[in-house]
């Protein structure tokens, strides 16, 4: 898993082979594979050494796949394509090569960005089906492009699977089994666990509603995303059927609380259904003991999910990932590539252990969209899994990102954050003026503290101090804007008043910009 | 409404006015107009005739926005601030003027999208706010900033604002009162809706669960989305309590089956919630006829949502606008400018004619977000009206399209789709071997057919023509995946066998592209 780089698959000419059907996954990772063999050299790598190099094969590359004839035009040469006699693009077989050798290399060196992605959609240049969808050639820098049913989409669906697959294997999933979605953002892949979890104990609920159910309740840390108590909502279960847990004074969740508190709800007739251990929590950045919530989970029947959507980066890391020890034994797991690993948003994964629930959850077998007398294997039609229908496509940011980062590069990139994030924590754990919100080290890369200015140091503990320590981190933070030189957050938490929480998620900062901060903090507060 | 494009606010330098409390939406809207006559010569306009000029324009008037500072950087001018001296960006006021001096014009004119997409996000350039969050500068070029409060996307969650409010003013909201957001796609935005009106009746639910409610059914057509029944599922409605409508040989809803499923739900002992009327199927393309519905719905007190996913686009169409005729009587609509209009996937908006409900039914009041001690005014965060945390920033195409296009500019779009639409429906409705599903010219651009080999044109009708007809829309469309020519999509519906539905979006067609599709369709299925 780690030391090498995972290569998701290069280039679509190797998807040809995926449309006869019957191939299993497994077969067509030995076609991407074979392909990548052939390949490796001469297209980018994550090897970040090679600088005009690189660019240069990635160019001369590039032209292999005019070649072949899957590429996409920047404006003009839409304009020429579309006054050209020959404008037959093919679906699944990519456009004529008649036209291909029209587009000047110009036209790809503008952006790499956009000539990626014009090489994932193969379906969208046939003709009539850009008469009914395909719009605004802006769509070619926007990475906009949807896909429900593989034919839309084949690159994008193989694609999300094979990711989703290596994310379930460093999950720790054996094989990387099980099942999976991107999803627009953590609430949602939160909303996906609880939904799949209903569905897992109570699949009549589909048909006849919460009714058909016992009085079921979930728990969640009291530190927990507001995003589980969003979930419990609109899922028809309501906020007071989601039972908080005492969490210890980092922020992680008390076990023994979690067991009283599902004594508890049997005692009263309850079922409890469904618990989500936090796997850094957003304030304090903790971790929850998910062994110990697991072996609970077990005992009491109780479906677990991970919510990894702020720390499940930290799998990557091998210094770090202990923080999330026993999260192979979670049924789900949220992880948000674009929170610690920096994907543009939005980039969530709802990981499923088992296969077959997210499609059994939300199947609608639609008719226009999912006919099972296509000419391929439909199953790889993943849109009736999800709760929408068109989907953002957010696999392909990540994909390539991987692709030239590497497992190593996203390692390095959350050492590195987690260590600045422990230079701020011992530049201020004993300076004058600040006061961590809690003891030692943070787990995750959240340094919670308060900046007390000089006026307050010698008040005595109590209610007073108290109000106005509240006052001091919005007025430091409006005076950052004011003056622009910086901001960060604060919050108020259970009953500790305002207090700063600094997050970093961004490898490019520099111990420099920690020292600025602090500094900037005591000069804006000294005088409060 | 018509007759002369709106123009979105202008310039980010237009917002600093945005900071006061208290300023009511008209008066930011004033600040708009000012700052717009100011620069309406020299911005983007939607007047598309400029050609070279209209860029020199457009560069022109970035510079004095670099004197402003308000300006993002491709990767190599990145590189050159990382390593300058005078790193500190200022948030809510942009960067400082020594940095923005030194970008080389050349960097803005490789991309217009992303220069309009730098020019949004005020917040990112402060220091440490990219210590903490910025990543990638591939984030440049692929628009996906995030906001859930004002401080972090100003003028994204501003355009949102008052974007939607000119959607309302074209449904027919009186002054565009009312509510909105954007979601991940039209099956979210129909989530939604069925969320808000649960809210509306029961707003118990929200922390009891569907428990305090007693038998809640909704209805819908027969021909509606299927994202109407996974809401159904997934908020613990259950299917079985979504009543489907029969529908008129068009797939228009029969206003007296709504009327005679109401009362039977009633005599039953169930409470009738919410009723979905379609604007613009997806199959059929037909158009509920809203104001019937609406006086059942008043009648009986329902909530009535409009699906306009699909058609709510021809709400721009002076000529075609009638088929929706009733909406302004919804109290909730869906509409995806990401459909109809062309814009880049995704962007689709619910629309809420009371305000205050989306609210009331998702904000969680998650304190690490929603602080009510910030320095602006925070009806502006708009965060905690989702049930997403972090949002994709879709407003920003539509946006940038309205402002290119003009109201006028998506008018001449549609109208050019249904005139195409209605040439093939033309073409094919009396010719040999076509037949159509339905009688007369399509409502929307959904035109629904069969193809008649030869081979069955003498059958007499019966089982055994329609299992072979059945078959041959599958076939044809695999031979054209096969010879790569073009796609059409097919699917049978209610007791129908497969049949193509060309749908058209893309007012770039020509009518040699439709008659290109009628001769090959015959092509490939002569011999079948």
């Amino acid at each position: 898993m780690f030391g090498k780089c995972f290569h998701p698959p290069d280039s679509p000419s190797s998807y040809l082979g995926f449309l006869q059907k019957n191939n299993n996954l497994e077969e067509r990772s030995r076609i991407v594979s074979s392909f990548k063999e052939r390949t490796a050299k001469n297209l980018l790598s994550c090897d970040n050494s090679g600088g005009e190099a690189r660019f240069r094969r990635t160019e001369s590359d590039f032209s292999n796949l005019y070649a072949r004839g899957r590429s996409q035009p920047c404006s003009s040469c839409w304009r020429s394509w579309k006054s050209s006699p020959a404008t037959s693009g093919r679906p699944l077989t990519g456009l004529p090569r008649s036209w291909t050798s029209t587009i000047p290399t110009s036209c790809w060196r503008a952006s790499r960005a956009s000539t990626w992605s014009s090489l994932t959609s193969l379906s969208l240049w046939s003709r009539s089906y850009r008469v009914s969808f395909t719009c605004s050639s802006s769509s070619s820098l926007l990475l906009v492009w949807f896909r429900f049913t593989y034919e839309i989409a084949p690159v994008f669906v193989l694609m999300e699977q094979l990711t989703l697959k290596k994310m379930r294997e460093i999950v720790g999933w054996p094989d990387g089994e099980g099942d999976g979605i991107f999803s627009p953002g953590g609430a949602i892949s939160n909303m996906y666990s609880v939904m799949i979890a209903r569905y897992k104990f109570f699949p009549e609920v589909k048909t006849k509603g919460m009714a058909a159910a016992p009085r079921l309740v979930l728990f969640t840390s009291e530190h927990s995303h507001y995003s589980i108590k969003k979930a419990s909502a609109a899922l028809g279960f309501g906020t007071e059927n989601l039972i908080l847990l005492n969490t210890d004074e980092r922020g992680r969740v008390i076990p023994d609380d979690l067991e009283a508190k599902v004594i508890e709800a049997k005692r009263k007739g309850y079922v409890p259904l469904f618990v989500t251990a936090t796997a850094g929590t957003t304030v304090y950045g903790a971790f929850d003991p998910i062994n110990e919530i697991a072996d609970i989970c077990e005992k009491y029947n109780m479906w677990l999910h991970v919510d990894g959507a702020w720390g499940g980066g930290l799998l990557m890391s091998r210094k770090h990932r202990h923080k999330l020890n026993g999260v192979e034994r979670a049924n789900s797991v949220t992880w948000n590539p674009h929170k610690m690993m920096g994907v543009p948003l939005q980039c969530s994964a709802i990981l499923v252990r088992e296969r077959g629930l997210l499609q059994g959850c939300n199947s609608m077998c639609a008719g226009y969209l999912f006919q099972p007398d296509k000419q391929y294997d439909v199953t790889y039609d993943t849109g009736d899994k999800a709760i929408q229908c068109g989907r953002h496509v957010d696999i392909f940011k990540f994909w390539l990102m991987w692709k030239a980062k590497g497992t190593v590069g996203f390692e390095q990139h959350i050492d590195k954050c987690l260590d600045l994030s422990a230079y701020l924590y011992n530049k201020i754990k004993n300076r004058e003026g600040f006061k961590m919100v809690f003891k030692g080290e943070p787990q995750h890369t959240n340094v919670c503290f308060w900046y007390i200015p000089p006026s307050l140091r010698s008040l005595p503990d109590g209610e007073e101090r108290r109000q106005r320590l509240h006052k001091v981190a919005p007025k430091i933070k409006a005076m950052m804007m004011e003056s622009g030189t910086t901001m960060v957050g604060y919050q108020p938490q259970g009953d500790k008043v305002n207090f700063f929480r600094m997050v970093i998620s961004n490898p490019a900062a520099t111990r420099s910009d920690i020292d600025f901060l602090v500094e900037e903090i005591e000069r804006l507060g000294h005088d409060l």
